[in-house]
């Protein structure tokens, strides 16, 4: 019953066509740049310093877009506070939403931004979803370029650092009413940041969630939209206080695993009975969010993985289901992926007053597919490894 | 099934603590507070021009909360703009609430607020939701009073017409971990308003909406968050595109009538077997925002309408029931409720391709019992009847 509910959201809601940019609106158009570069730039901080999210270079990319008129021309201007009126909808009614991608340094010292078109796609789709305004991807892929043209100096050029970009998308209308916001402005900021795991991986601790959800059916949590994150912050105290580092979402009278903290979540299984391994991770029904990493790993595991020892899963698990793996000796390992930290990998699950326990390597804090996962990505990310999921910008 | 789930989820949530505001921290305190006029007054606008939501009074209140020393002296300031920098956790994270209410002018000249107890505790219980910092309810209250006392001269005096007053909490921390914000801002803002249906009501037709889900248990429908506003906006533009001024919000695959647009949802039924009439709308377990209007009907019908013809019900109903007694001749009436429009009248539902009739008094635009509430909760209001639900300032 719950399922057959799912899949119906799921078509009703595709079927919504675009709402906005009629072709007499001026589409977003990087040509039209202007540049105002800073006449007090930064000191930078050393590597072993950066923060996440902390430091931002010197330049922000700004774009503004109205409803008359369509987008205006971009501009790059010093890093600086946005003035807007205390009525503007972004405060009151969350029209807002952000991606998060990052750039690398290359052994040529180029810039490589790794599948900035799947963050593009997915913004456009967050956008359409809470009525603000979409905009040509390759636009704005080749503004940010120019951004981290600019900055490049901020660019971490050590392994395992990189800049993280972060393309936001607000409504800036002024006024009470809850409707399409008249303006917005697309804004991108940068911030250097160094490897998640400075001293190699830390696995992490998960409390199963079932009294909060993150996301429902026929929701916004297939969405990178500001909505779905303040909501999770409390049950993560919660769990913190209790001894676990982030929440393991489930979902439904089942308690399918869904997602970890503000991470996609996988797991790996053996069948004692047939020998094989089962790769593991929740299918995109309208409520896990669309993770670049993601679709990464599922891409590198159907195409690197033997497929006489793998099968590849979209699918969901229960928390009971992995209960009992872990206690039949069938449960291989659990990690968590996202931007920031490529794989996080778990070692236990709070549930029902026990620890399900989650295998790793011997002396070590991950499971071995876990860092295999982490290498092959970070090979494709600094460019080590050719491959097309690279945008590159020559800095010379 | 699955209202045991719902039992649950409310259980849990509730017995989660508050986590902020220890003692070490500054209270709100209102003594504290500085005033700053403005030197530009704005021109008035004629009552008739007045928009919701679209003009503002001269000043803003405004406390800066700061996790290291609390909350710091409370400002009225001239309105005018935020700045924040472009990092802050409001524009990514949807750290942000609010609450609407208003203040009325009674025949003496003295500003009434109306409720503001209520709207204080939902905004404490919204705040402790998302790791905002909680307040004293009273200061807050008074500190309102003074910007309504200072800004007397925007409080529209005619009847129908009223002073909306917008408190908003946000988030300002800069940077972009996902955490407890560390710093906040409250502001309150005032937009004087005219009433909702300027040449008396206008009953609306809604579509019920099962595609789209606005709240669901573990989640955070019942709270006042920018959150649960901007993914409702395009569900509400699918509906305006078939004929449907509102959204009526169904849940669950029982279809259980949750609330019509921003607005508690009530309806009325006759049971042509007992002759009796019952008053309904859908229990505060979870998902329901817990409305302020909504408690004043509920209070009101429990008081003044004959237990002996009415029963008055927290219960769900499910879209199929509200068909059935339409069919049967057993709907009375149905209306949205909300600070805004205090009653809004319903004449349609579309639902399954046809659209289910809701009565209206014969040549009017709404049911008796709907408009019957709309002159208790005026007359309370304005003060022409006393009660201990207006909070009076005095003007002299």
């Amino acid at each position: 019953m719950f399922s057959s509910y799912l899949k119906q959201s799921k078509i009703l809601l595709k079927s919504v066509p675009s709402l906005r940019m009629s072709s007499s609106l001026a589409p977003l158009d990087a040509t039209k740049l202007t540049i105002t570069t800073t006449t007090s730039p930064k000191e930078k901080l050393p590597n072993e310093k950066l923060v996440f999210g902390q430091t931002f270079t010197d330049h922000m990319l700004k774009i503004a877009f109205s409803f008359k008129t369509g987008w205006a021309a971009p501009e790059i201007v010093p890093y600086g506070p946005l003035a807007l009126d205390p009525s503007s909808c972004v405060f009151h009614y969350a029209f807002e939403l952000f991606e998060g991608l990052k750039a690398y340094k290359d052994k040529n010292g180029d810039i490589r931004m790794f599948r900035p078109d799947k963050n593009m796609i997915r913004m456009n789709k967050s956008a359409d979803r809470i009525c603000l305004p979409t905009f040509d991807s390759e636009e704005l892929t080749k503004l940010i370029g120019e951004l981290l043209k600019l900055d490049n100096r901020f660019i971490p050029s050590e392994k395992g650092y990189s800049m993280y970009i972060r393309p936001t998308l607000i409504g800036t209308s002024a006024g009470l009413g809850v409707h399409t916001p008249d303006e917005a402005l697309l804004f991108v900021i940068c911030s250097p940041v160094g490897p998640y795991y400075k001293t190699g991986f830390k696995a992490v601790r998960l409390e199963a969630t079932d009294y909060a959800t993150r996301a429902w059916p026929g929701g916004v949590g297939d969405k990178k939209l500001g909505a779905n994150y303040a909501p999770c912050v409390k049950p993560q105290l919660e769990a913190a206080k209790r001894g676990y580092q982030q929440n393991l979402w489930l979902f439904g009278p089942e308690r399918n695993v869904t997602e970890v903290g503000t991470m996609n979540f996988f797991c790996a299984f053996k069948d004692s009975k047939t020998g094989k391994n089962e790769l593991v991770t929740a299918p995109l029904d309208g409520t896990i969010l669309e993770g670049v990493t993601r679709d990464s790993i599922l891409s590198l595991a159907r195409e690197r993985l033997n497929p006489e020892e793998w099968t590849i899963s979209e699918r969901y698990c229960t928390i009971d289901e992995i209960a009992e793996k872990s206690e039949k000796g069938e449960l291989l390992e659990a990690f968590g992926s996202g931007t920031a930290a490529i794989v996080s990998p778990i070692k236990e699950i709070g549930y029902n007053g026990k620890d399900i326990q989650v295998p790793l390597l011997p002396g070590e804090q991950s499971g071995p597919l876990t860092k295999q996962f982490l290498t092959w990505i970070q090979e494709l990310q600094y460019g080590d490894v050719e491959s097309d999921w690279s945008r590159v910008f020559k800095t010379k």
